[in-house]
């Protein structure tokens, strides 16, 4: 094992930290209470033996990585009853073990059972009827069951209109019939699908009395429950290698006359009555919630991805020497480089802005679903609109930066134990899953458009649109201020600007006799970047008004830290956008010069405290399982470990050498 | 097998081509000769049966990744030999299969042997005198030996000074001592030295009579010619998982006391007298040489690593249908979404135009060499620093046009399948391997510092930054103008501009007393930046030159699509720099409306070609390797196929399902 010395360039970083490491982690943890019970829990988990891979779970071959993440799984879950027997709250350890850091950092290939708590049991209890709860939901929630939830099809994703799996009601057998009238129909890629689970939740298009009532969710038992055979008319299996998460066990399923009772069918929303009549529900609008739930929670885990890979990337880049600066002194860190500062503090500071947005968001959740609840539909449109313009900026943007991260650390980034993109493959997907991000910036930018012309009718606006008011009448640039409010009001100018210009550009096409579709369409490049800028205007207001609130109960260092991490995101999201700025504010030469110099001085104002901010995030060993970010900053003797424990290394000669090297070497080419 | 007809929305796009695929074929393949050689080979090496995977790599643990590598390379290596006897040529070979897309078909995890063609023997041809050749060549180019080339160290790469292994020559027994001195200088890295390789070329710091000669080549044997055992001293294995190429076996090696005879030494250049006299070598300009050559090479793995990537994504977007534009039509095809054009036709002009560019690079290459041999250094720094830049560029270019292809494939782009993460495994690989992308922008940079000064001082300038000369005096905005010239002389006009920034910018700090070496680390940001506009400037301008020559000689079908390509290019590259057009130029805001027209009609104009253009790079499937993007496009049948292939298909149930989750479910939780 490494030696647990601290490297001292390392220790050298801590000294300087400005602030207490436990002040920011307090915070960032939101309390004493929560922190407490975060370690408790780490302890509880990481110290388990049945998590510590003999062989790191990359050497081992596909078949492996889910058999043993199966293994680890059911320990998982059996740890969690444990502490609820022992009185421990369980929701916190749900959500830190399924799609939080600490479950990534035991099942780094993913979890085959996420999927039954985090979509099965949320669809029994969203679309069950009591009586349908009552029936499923104890069973599911003791794992007697282990369900999955497929929607996806070969040929249908983000647009679930199209599916086209078909559920039939049998009037004559009271029975409906589950069939997949194509290969493109077969479900495909829900976790947990291919071999683990034994029911489902599928959704299919519904047909009665001979008409199409649109897609609805079923329950369906995939296999047995005593030899996990498959049912009949059941064809299962899983999709094959992924780019990641190789242990979430993707399946596909395909139906061929498959019956289950019309009482499988969830009933909570719309109904089949038993001659086959179909019973619309009185809303749709529900089924928005779990939606922005999820999105709420992507933005959470892409704060948290990225403060693991920032955590890894900025202690590598201290304890990594190259290249001298003054030429007689010796090589400087690799974070001495001013170039190296600018890939590595944007991307801490994202890391805490998409936190502290994520909290935001899930406020205005919680707010407009109380709100629903008393039938007030007002915001609905508004929270699904912001929602999917986060969703989709946050994953981009985390992608992005973990990918800087990963090159930040320069070859040896490219190992897997760097385990940088092991966090890219998770962080990647959620660009693609839960709706794709250009259809999303495209759904924010329809909303964009209908508020536009409300506001051009003088109606009232709600909050995250208000700004678009302003700048209505006036064609005029908005006089730039590089103070933190100028910036917003820049930034919101920008994406007032841009959609005034797509909003006229429509308007043009329409003109030359292009339908309003072919219109939106032919003009979806510039609205895609109307909701990306609409986007990153919140996204800038939001992170202000939330450092400031958290700063108004900080201790003063730790308040100066968190402003000028704030300050870099500002600066940094100004000096990308400078192009949108010159063409909507009047932003001069000399102002420019001025922001980049607010901007190096922000970076300056971070480095010594860069340590100190991603010790703060207080990410365990086990959970970054990286060897180039460890907190003894040990690197070359961890990554000297990891390759030790190579198969391959086990022997001094492989067996490739008698059977191919050497005949072929001896063969006198 | 998935059925050999014709996808039908592929076929129709094929009608719509309006070019000859034939003639875009001859024209990328570089004539008939090459192109009936290229195909000839093909068949060749790809109706071998010892290539076909019985189970897809990706399934299969790491060590048997590796060991199937082994073979299948030695089976290349003696069909090449087999070519060779035909009478057929040999170096086009080498190239197709060891850097080219051939090879990379075959061994989708990078070839062991690579290094020992493409460094040690090399190595050897450049360092070695007439009797070292004579030594070594024949039994290295036989493969009675396997070598490779060990330079880099856990704790060094780019900056090669810094490297840390010794080798000390003891005159009284005349021979040479390796030793790794730490931890950190163990190699690490080289390909094919982890379990491959018997001898090596390592570069060590010489010492001799007390004194440091700095770096040299010398040859070390590795492992016993018979057993393959390791010698005496030397501690070697591999050095693990990677993100991607785990074929190549890179490896770690560590020397105690390791000793070699004087002779050893790679002597061309530099000497080692037999009583330890160090005699230096009349210049030290020769390795340049090399590097280049690699740099040159890159540029043009990437330009074909993007051919490949935008044929998969390109054909998939094609058979892929997803949502309506107008309600009452079918679901369109993806591309038939503006968006997705904006995705992919970019790729697909960045791919010929990087080749292009690769084909200009060569050209200087062979010029400078050939005046090199002359005694004439001038145009090496040059060449030098386009090279640079245009390596950093052209790989963090291709790399993210990979992963936005990758993502334009939505879901099923993240199968290991659709191998687009593959490719992007090679690619991204190019950003940190051969300098550091932001190393070799800041070379690029310093040589513009430099080149800046002389234009000051009224001296002549080479061609490549002739173009300064017209900025030097004049502080105003270039005036703006959309045509090609206009668009070129803009993006030259934005370098200009910022380099003369980034040079006030560090005087500035100068006089503030910062050393001149502190004030260009603090103005490396704005540096970084300036070799990339210099960069960006010489592709528009050189893939002009390129493309209009070809058009000379090329029918007027062809001749237009390729302008159709090369202004989206030039268009999308003034579109990505209208914040600099902004500050440099003149252009108003009703120019970047027209602009942003006109890369929407470029992208109309390719609408048509799109499929034809990728059919006529001519991927055969199999080095395609690609469910989503082979000719037939029947996507949903292949990914089945694919997935059947899952070794954890082969049975109905896992056996995790009795080991862990039955006694988990029947635990009652």
């Amino acid at each position: 094992m490494p030696s647990t010395k601290v490297n001292q360039d390392l220790h050298n970083e801590r000294e300087k930290c400005s602030f207490k490491n436990e002040d920011f982690t307090l915070w960032w943890i939101g309390g004493e209470a929560k922190l407490k019970e975060k370690r408790s829990r780490e302890k509880f988990f990481l110290s388990e033996p049945e998590f510590f891979d003999k062989v790191p779970l990359h050497f081992v071959s596909h078949k492996e990585v889910y058999e043993e993440s199966v293994r680890k799984a059911t320990v998982i879950f059996r740890k969690v009853k444990q502490m609820q027997e022992q009185g421990k709250d369980g929701v916190d350890n749900y959500m830190a073990l399924l799609g939080g850091l600490l479950g990534s950092g035991i099942l780094k290939e993913g979890n085959p059972l996420a999927v039954h708590f985090v979509m099965f049991l949320p669809a029994l209890m969203g679309h069950g009827t009591p009586e349908q709860q009552a029936e499923w939901i104890g069973r599911a929630w003791n794992c007697e069951i282990i369900g999955t939830y497929a929607q996806t099809e070969l040929g249908h994703g983000t647009f679930i209109r199209g599916l086209e799996t078909t559920a039939t009601y049998d009037e004559r057998t009271k029975e409906i019939v589950l069939n997949s009238p194509s290969l493109s129909s077969y479900k495909w890629w829900p976790g947990g699908l291919g071999h683990t689970a034994n029911y489902c939740v599928v959704i299919a298009q519904l047909y009665s009395q001979g008409k199409c009532h649109g897609i609805h969710p079923f329950i369906v038992q995939l296999r047995d429950e005593e030899t996990h055979m498959p049912m009949p008319g059941i064809t299962i299996g899983e999709i094959g290698n992924k780019l990641g998460m190789n242990g979430v066990n993707n399946g596909f399923l395909g139906f061929k006359n498959v019956r289950i009772p019309r009482a499988n069918m969830l009933m909570k929303n719309a109904k089949l009555l038993e001659d086959g009549t179909f019973v619309k529900p009185p809303s749709s609008v529900l089924t928005y919630g779990t939606m922005m739930f999820v999105r709420v929670v992507i933005v959470r885990d892409m704060a948290n991805y990225l403060s693991k890979a920032v955590t890894i990337a900025t202690r590598y880049s201290c304890v990594r020497r190259q290249s001298v600066i003054n030429p007689d002194q010796p090589e400087v860190q690799v974070i001495d480089h001013l170039t190296q500062q600018y890939k590595l503090f944007p991307a801490i500071a994202k890391s805490i802005i998409f936190k502290l947005t994520s909290d935001n968001l899930w406020d205005m959740y919680n707010q407009v679903t109380s709100e629903l609840d008393k039938g007030d539909l007002e915001r609905l449109p508004e929270l699904h609109a912001i929602a999917c313009c986060l969703k989709a900026v946050c994953t981009a943007d985390a992608a992005q930066a973990v990918e800087t991260c990963r090159l930040a650390c320069g070859g040896h980034g490219y190992m897997t134990c760097s385990n940088l993109f092991g966090t890219y493959g998770m962080v990647t997907a959620a660009c693609t899953y839960e709706g794709e991000n250009t259809v999303l910036l495209l759904q924010t930018a329809r909303y964009l458009l209908k508020v536009w012309t409300q506001a051009q009718k003088g109606q009232e606006l709600v909050p995250t649109v208000q700004y678009l008011k302003k700048f209505l009448s006036s064609n005029q640039r908005q006089t730039w201020d590089d103070s933190v409010p100028g910036i917003i009001a820049a930034l919101q100018t920008v994406a007032a600007g841009k959609l005034r210009l797509a909003n006229e550009h429509i308007e043009q096409r329409k003109r030359a006799g292009r339908t309003p579709e072919e219109a939106v369409n032919l003009t979806s490049i510039e609205l895609a970047r109307t909701a990306d800028a609409h986007c990153r205007a919140f996204l800038v207001q939001s992170g202000y008004e939330m450092i400031e609130k958290s700063c108004t109960s900080a201790p003063p260092e730790l308040a100066r830290a968190l402003r000028d991490i704030y300050e870099l995101y500002a600066y940094d999201e100004a000096m990308k956008a400078v192009g949108d700025l010159l063409r909507f504010t009047t932003i001069s030469e000399s102002d420019i010069s001025r922001l980049q110099q607010k901007l190096e001085d922000a970076l300056a104002a971070i480095r010594p405290n860069a340590v100190g901010i991603v010790d703060s995030f207080d990410i365990p060993d086990m959970v970054l399982g990286s060897a180039l970010g460890a907190y003894d900053g040990n690197v070359y003797e961890r990554l000297f470990e990891e390759a030790k424990k190579s198969p391959l290394n086990q022997e001094p000669v492989n067996k490739s050498f008698h059977l191919y090297l050497k005949p072929f070497m001896k063969s006198n080419l």
